[in-house]
């Protein structure tokens, strides 16, 4: 069985969980804070980064969550995720790379930082004007969500691929910390509602990270 | 014909020009300079990065260092960069993630603001505890090369893959700022020089950025 090293809120360990939901392919969840640095999780993963997943019987580690996708892509037929045309996959991947580096760091990264590791780590008040422009860039980001669906079914086109994973499961991780303000983005708020309602979507939803509470709408599939 | 907007110093554009080489895949050079936000580039690619890949006649736009090189990947049998079993290449994939990602924030991107960006840009000098961090970190970066060309005569494994692209472009634009100590690495020396000596790199290490000069050892096959 494989063991998927995370914590709650790991948007990259959420994008591997709905791949794998999607899937269906079994995991177990190992709780790892990689701020905490173990020689054990080193040993694992040199990047010191989560999400891993393990397989100690079969002997297999991998690490890195786009890798992660790409093997299961690569040996799991059920629910292509980087599907269609050659240029259709590298339109995935292009977006793939948009949520998880320029939505990381603009939006969930900061966000990570201000609202969960001053809270458990340095017990720091959050920095009122990061917060104030991540909540900036989300709706730059949103925008571009908004217009992607205005003109495609899903973001990246016909299906729903790993673009559309990738970008849910960053939202998921802002919209938790309250980074989201959802005001004038209807189209971006309807993919996003779908999303929520479905089976690999639920499971993170109900998890809470210690004591970092998400605003009321956060799991209420019409919020 | 391809055309390549990137800037000398980009180390995703120099894996890219690498990859393209030795696939023997031809392309113009673009002078890009991201940091000025035009409209134009923005439009290339909303992620406001290089590298991107253009063709204007078919109408194909590729953004994202790592989907490029899905994409030749795919569409390129000569010299397969991601290659060996399903193990094997989420093994490339992971080391790519390291170099691009780890690597980059550690060292190259830290050098690239302190020694390019407030040259070029901000006319400031370069904070001198921020460059001693950076290479303090290239050290423990090459320590772990050090570690995979002891076990393996590649760093993914057996052939040539593209997670020595990617580990040869980082460190090609960290040596160009200065920021490569070589002392105590003879494992990754080595590897690195044979790398030197290729058609594929000699190209990149004739080029100058602007002002910025590198030191007299960087285009040297034997330095």
């Amino acid at each position: 069985m494989w063991r998927l090293y995370q914590f709650p809120l790991c948007p990259f360990s959420r994008k591997v969980r709905l791949l794998l939901s999607e899937k269906g392919v079994g995991y177990e969840l190992w709780r790892e804070n990689p701020w905490e640095d173990t020689d054990e999780f080193a040993s694992l993963n040199p990047a010191g980064r989560t999400p891993v997943l393990h397989d100690p019987e079969k002997k297999i580690t991998l690490c890195d969550s786009r890798a992660i996708c790409e093997y299961f892509e690569e040996t799991v037929e059920q629910a292509p995720m980087i599907n269609g045309t050659v240029k259709g996959r590298a339109e995935i991947r292009r977006l793939v790379a948009l949520f998880d580096e320029n939505f990381f760091s603009d939006v969930t990264g900061p966000l990570l930082q201000e609202r969960m590791m001053k809270r458990l780590i340095t017990r720091q008040p959050p920095d009122s004007r990061r917060l104030r422009d991540a909540m900036k860039m989300a709706h730059g980001h949103l925008d571009y969500i908004d217009y992607l669906i205005d003109n495609r079914p899903w973001l990246a086109g016909s299906r729903m691929s790993l673009a559309d994973l990738a970008a849910a499961a960053q939202i998921s991780v802002a919209d938790y910390l309250g980074g989201i303000d959802w005001t004038g983005h209807e189209q971006t708020r309807g993919w996003y509602s779908i999303f929520k309602s479905r089976p690999s979507f639920r499971p993170l939803l109900s998890e809470r990270m210690e004591v970092i509470q998400p605003p009321s709408h956060y799991a209420d599939v019409d919020g």
